[in-house]
């Protein structure tokens, strides 16, 4: 199988590694954040803004792309890179996560998955088969294997959701080569697997082997963030480092809390997606070198310092938090798009810091002050 | 009195007028279009894209700016450039229009006008007086005189406002003098007379004769596009030429339809502003040459050509219609940016091309030429 996708790990420091990923549509330095554009779009910030932010690999939604506008209309439209005007590399996600997150609108059966689109109630079918096939008419350079998301606490039910997840992906990857012999698009999406099992030692280490001899070029660590506590999740990526093989890419799904990024990375994690920069830019809370911070705070009203002093962003450079403070208090646009822009920095540029930190071995020193002053606390975990 | 803005009307063609306005914030190319800031932002646009698309004074409503966040937080704040982060010219208006906007929430009576806020009913006054201390702890460069917008076509109502009006511009003046004399911000902000009268012509020249003799800096021409015909607003605006001084600059308030930017040149205007172009932004709307075309239409749900082919901005430099249907189908903010983004380009496009055809002494084949593209029909009136 031709896979366009690499990653070359140039630096390590104890687990973290950093490193080059290799893409049709350029190369990314890595470990890295790639900001969510659900509808084919990062919200809030225009792709000129998302490149000034130093953004390298975006995410987008199947599921969402499938309802609106279809992925056989991006298709025809060249594909996601040229439909939205993005000539960086996209990973697409397998819709999946989206699917399974619709609970009471969704059938699971043994083929795939039944479920209610969540804007008209219309009837739509998920198979392995049918998000490959979807991925490839959008045409991204990372897409992902169908699997399943399991409550990461209940034992029985990862053990179940395990095995369709790698039933799913080897009929994801036996798709995928169907379609490679015949691409859409001028270029060739690499397939990544997804290594599931809850909270659980012995099933995330057969789901990792299991995934892993399927040789693909990159696997992920899905099931995570949605309802394990930290310690746990550390726990899982622990497990993880030395059941999934060096020269690969590792990619941790929808994870994006500043500390969580350090943790990921401390772990051996190169790729961190979360929708979390942009949604809490739109509920007012912004990220900050000393924690979270609420900006409808009425104390910011007439304080005269930028969201995070010492930030370069366009939002810090230019306004005062009693500006922005004042266009969220009266809803404006531009305070969500300011606070987008924001939140988005951060987590880019706390990536650019951690690199740096292993290119210089000090990686293990920055991360301990970094989550000492972003938590108000000692050392982290 | 020191009155900083003054314009240098440099080239004529018939009635239509090309100049400078000097500010103490910047010259003004003119004739031009001021894109309105209601609260403090022009909806959708950071201040870096708004001086991109080539912005040179903008407009900013004190009634919004009174109830959120106060005129006093914002003359805290250094005034409204600062807070904004606006370097360029600003311009205010009195608050008269909102205010009797909000019907049956507000009672005028010969002093000033009673009015409840439209967000939480808190009761509130406005004076001519008030008007003017609001507008100086904003700091703008232009300020209004408070006045009263009547229904243009009550001849009655059109009498007992225009007298009220010039009363209150007799007050408005000598407060502005009293607080140049103790000025809040570094600047002096230099104050407009508006000439008001509905579509009557006795009116109007009587209106005009009593506002100039106030000898302001500059004139608008108020009460125009609140429901009067397009025949009638071109017939003031025809009374109006004579009746103003040649060598002040005229202020044509809420008026941004592109062929109404047209014929206000012709009749001599060398100022406008309106809502128009990001509200429309919000419904989904686009100006293009050839008229008005609603974005949202399925029409254009495949169409790979821009909004307006030969459009230099940046909505139509980088996107589809195709992706720009799609955003506002799913109600993506990046939608709204686009549009607004576009459309304001549109205007002030519109403006620059209509002052080098002045210069170049081909305004009224280029206005003809416009109009006859933009209705799809003959020339003007």
């Amino acid at each position: 199988m031709s896979e366009f996708v690499n990653i070359e790990i140039t630096h390590t420091e104890d687990n973290a590694r950093a490193g080059v990923l290799h893409t049709a549509h350029g190369d990314c330095l890595t470990p890295m954040f790639m900001p969510v554009g659900t509808q084919a779009t990062v919200k809030g910030v225009t792709p000129r803004d998302l490149k000034e932010l130093g953004s390298m690999m975006i995410l987008s939604n199947t599921y969402h792309l499938y309802l609106r506008p279809s992925d056989e209309l991006i298709a025809r439209r060249g594909g996601l890179h040229k439909f939205m005007n993005w000539s960086g590399p996209i990973l697409t996600d397998s819709g999946g996560f989206q699917v399974f997150s619709l609970s009471e609108m969704r059938k699971i059966d043994e083929d795939g998955v039944t479920f209610r689109s969540h804007r008209d109630g219309s009837k739509h079918r998920f198979t392995p088969e049918k998000s490959i096939q979807i991925q490839h008419n959008l045409g991204a350079d990372v897409i992902m294997c169908f699997d399943e998301c399991a409550d990461p606490n209940d034992y029985a039910y990862n053990v179940r959701a395990m095995n369709r997840t790698h039933k799913w992906a080897e009929r994801s990857v036996r798709e995928h080569e169907k379609r490679c012999a015949k691409p859409v698009h001028g270029h060739l999406p690499s397939l990544f697997g997804i290594v599931q099992g809850g909270i659980f030692q012995d099933l995330r280490e057969k789901s990792a082997q299991f995934i892993t001899a399927l040789d693909l070029p990159g696997y992920a660590i899905g099931g995570l963030a949605v309802g394990e506590t930290k310690m746990q999740m550390h726990q899982v990526l622990d497990w993880m480092h030395p059941a999934l093989p060096q020269h690969k890419p590792r990619y941790l799904m929808g994870v994006g809390e500043p500390v969580d990024l350090i943790n990921g990375v401390r772990r051996g994690v190169d790729m961190f997606d979360c929708v979390l920069p942009t949604r809490l830019a739109r509920h007012g809370a912004a990220f900050t070198r000393d924690g979270r911070i609420n900006m409808r705070n009425i104390k910011f009203a007439e304080d005269e310092t930028p969201i995070d002093p010492g930030c370069t962003c366009y939002a810090c450079q230019n306004f005062t938090k009693a500006y922005v403070r004042h266009l969220l208090h009266v809803e404006e646009m531009l305070g969500l798009i300011l606070m987008s822009l924001h939140n988005l920095h951060f987590l880019l540029n706390e990536m650019r810091e951690i690199r740096a930190a292993i290119l210089a071995q000090r990686f293990t020193a920055y991360a301990d002050e970094f989550v000492a002053r972003y938590t108000g606390q000692g050392t982290a975990a």
